[in-house]
């Protein structure tokens, strides 16, 4: 029986999301398959309540069209002050939306997901997305940045059950 | 013409709402008279998801019951790191409430606060919460303190009009 993970990224301006089918495939090396990724975008010349809305929107959708079993999430950091606010209040409202489908998230840190992806928790971006193309066999690496993390994150998931 | 403001102190355990009517007396100090003040608790042990959910739905509610002219917000600064991530996050789904209803917050930073209430931007909460009562004619302060704030931010947006 396979498991349907959806991880997300969450940002206010971007919001990378992945999934992946588990255990429904031997054709790839993580015995998962792509089933979609992208990225949610809110524009930065619009109100903070109508990014938010924005972001509630999509993501209602992308739940209610993909029906995950699992959601998995980047743990949030302090990197820098004023940004942080806006990620946190972004990530207050992907809480409440997982919340409203009954979904409780796995939350990874991005040492954690390095470690799970290429062994090294300290490896770099390149390094993570090198990973996520050979162990989901994509022809390429999966752009933008903010949906390969998506997919990086959905893998950590996988990788962890 | 009236107006009627909505001030919440927003948190994630706790928030904090004071609703007063502008201009509808000259019966107080403000000319304003209180319509209602109180908390929006959620409890500590049980999962974040399921908080914001009732910060959501009880802020929906609260909006539908008074129906404001204008929502005044107390502006969030980081004070302690761990907490700072859970108040943005409670704070992010205040604004999507807040956009769902085409409501636009004003926001006041703390020493505004304390400016407009005591004429000192670095007033104590007793001033402040002494200053609330006075303004608004109430035979005592009203209790808890995130109530008071509410109140507090809701009397600054209609000095400051």
């Amino acid at each position: 029986m396979g498991q349907r993970i959806l991880g997300l990224d969450p940002g206010l301006a971007i919001l990378g999301f992945g999934v992946i089918d588990g255990g429904d495939t031997t054709a790839t090396a993580a015995g998962a398959a792509v089933v979609d990724f992208g990225i949610v975008e809110t524009p930065a010349n619009t109100p903070v309540g109508d990014r938010l809305c924005t972001l509630h929107d999509d993501l209602h959708s992308l739940i209610q069209q993909f029906q995950p079993d699992l959601v998995a999430l980047e743990k949030l950091f302090f990197y820098r002050m004023g940004n942080t606010i806006l990620v946190a209040q972004a990530r207050g409202v992907v809480m409440l939306v997982l919340a409203q489908h009954r979904l409780t998230p796995v939350e990874f840190t991005p040492a954690q997901i390095k470690q799970a992806l290429t062994g090294y928790g300290n490896a770099d971006k390149s390094m993570v997305q090198e990973s996520v193309m050979r162990e989901l066999g994509l022809p390429k690496i999966p752009k933008p940045d903010d949906a390969a993390d998506g997919l990086a994150v959905a893998l950590t998931a996988w990788f962890q059950r």
